[in-house]
């Protein structure tokens, strides 16, 4: 078994230490954008994490009516002037904490007395040294170049804090359940690898998810990326019909990702017309309206509520990367031109 | 010759009517901003005007310390609850205002007490009756599908109204010679069209550009797109870094779009590294060491400094997306499956 698929199969485990592990200093950051009486938040982050902000732009602008907007890091390091930050709260999301333009966003928002938080995996990283609050995803090592642990937990963390800000109980109990939830996504190993057989010689493809699960699209569109090498480019539904429409044609692979929320029904139009246009797709979801057109399908498990269904449909979008990369006889253990900590500036 | 020709070469008239028509606007927005006191500002677009976005958010971010966030209009439309933006400047950028998704944003911030601005060619349309302020864009009609002239003048508006912030002297000069620097621009008509043949049978490929012009990457990649069906994905060097660079080996098609500023450095190493893997390389800048590194090259007039330089370097892409349509035999005023007026929710 390749350090990826053992990675990936470790998630409900890694999520389930982060619940356990972290809901005290979750409190602590919601207690301090209470008090703070923080008008918006900006977020720094690269790669999967980026994706990870993406969720935290629908998850705390909905459920905490927090806008977030992801922040440009070339503002703060290659301008002489960057944005002001006083009112906001800073937030950088990596795994490793190790990229320098993430840590002088969060450092840069520290010194104009902006609240700060870091998500990482590491406590003794840059990062996390950064910033006034931490969370912290107590994955254990991740090894495979590819982030898919460090990824869920990522979008655990974010949770955790939305529900120590909402103090929504309800939401809790949701929150609790995911560890099974992921537990049950993983039965898609099977279906991900005849899904994947199917793309053998795709080059490049559109990847459509909406609200929170845009997020997902943009993840699993990067471990297409990375893992199988294909050019895969996420859009949201909107986006996509002001003007990359153009592209649809016979055969265009189209990835759709749309579990059921209030998202589901636009994306299942658009899914609709792709297919009238020939286009060929593979449908992650759990409506079976959905699943139906597609020429292949990730069933996901059901009961998932749409706030937390970027993890388990990120789960389903990872065993195909994998298999994609092995399909293609490609190590998902090293793809090519990647290490595992990257620094930019 | 098409409408697209047509409407990319009346650029250099429409920047200069805008500049001529709208600076007591800009001087009143700019007074509104200053009274009001506003911690940040939230953009609602799509397509080309989500491009003229992200210009936004390097230009108001460094040149007048205001963090830009892009709104995510289904938050708006789809969720129960938006983020609050009473503090926050809400802005919507449609050249038609006619998208439901980007008028309910600007509509809920102004519902909210936010300031509201419109950045739309239609004095008359529904996002212009939705803000408390308007800058009007004064292209006249643009006929072709594809925005061209729209999406420069976009660009010349918030140049407008971030000189009104900064009343920097220094940049109202150099922003009353953009419309020559623009006329400069359309000689690359000649090398576009060389290049545009080498590019034939290109399927999809990356667009590279950072700080102010990652933009450009955006705008002239949904070109590519829209005219040329090429799959062409924008990325900045850090976000290409952190996982898409696995894509590269030999023969992927590259276009690096660079002129003279402070991301220069930054992405002429990539495109150096990119060249020695085997890539093939088209490069739109105005420094030699940059355009010798690419098999094609296009030369942009020097002396533009780097905060215009997008709307010139926009100029080039939009040359070569245009040609690359004709090469292929297309039609650029009929783009499939794209009409005018594109409404989303």
């Amino acid at each position: 078994m390749s350090q990826l698929a053992h990675e990936i199969h470790e998630q409900p485990a890694a999520i389930q230490r982060l619940l356990d592990s972290e809901i005290d200093a979750a409190d602590r950051v919601a207690q301090a954008i209470r008090s703070r009486q923080i008008q918006h938040v900006v977020i720094a982050a690269r790669g999967s994490s980026d994706s990870a902000a993406r969720y935290a732009q629908y998850l705390l602008g909905s459920v905490n009516r927090l806008p977030v907007g992801l922040a440009t890091p070339s503002l703060f390091t290659l301008y002489d002037t960057p944005p002001r930050l006083d009112q906001a709260m800073v937030m950088g999301v990596s795994q490793s904490g190790q990229s320098p333009d993430v840590v002088a966003v969060v450092a840069e928002g520290r010194r104009q007395g902006a609240l700060t938080l870091a998500i990482t995996n590491d406590p003794d990283s840059p990062l996390a040294s950064a910033t006034e609050h931490r969370l912290l995803l107590h994955t254990g090592p991740e090894h495979s170049v590819a982030a898919t642990k460090t990824y869920t937990s990522s979008l655990t963390a974010l949770a955790l804090l939305s529900v120590a800000l909402s103090r929504d109980l309800d939401r809790q109990t949701e929150l609790d359940q995911l560890p099974q939830a992921v537990a049950t996504a993983l039965h898609l190993d099977g279906p991900a690898q005849a899904a994947a057989v199917r793309w053998r010689f795709a080059t490049h493809c559109v990847v459509l998810g909406r609200g929170y699960n845009y997020a997902t699209a943009s993840e699993v569109a990067l471990k297409l990326k990375e893992l199988a090498y294909i050019a895969a480019e996420p859009y949201s539904p909107a986006d996509f019909l002001h003007g990359p429409v153009a592209l649809v044609q016979r055969d265009l692979p189209a990835l759709i990702i749309a579990p059921s929320g209030a998202a589901l029904d636009n994306v299942r139009e658009l899914a609709r017309d792709l297919r009238d246009a020939g286009a060929e797709l593979l449908v992650i979801s759990d409506d079976a309206e959905l699943l139906a057109l597609g020429q292949m399908a990730l069933d996901l498990p059901g009961q998932v509520p749409e706030w937390l269904s970027p993890v388990t449909a990120a789960v389903a979008g990872q065993l195909l990367a994998l298999h994609l990369a092995q399909t293609r006889g490609l190590d998902p253990d090293q793809p090519r031109r990647l290490h595992k900590v990257t620094r930019t500036h």
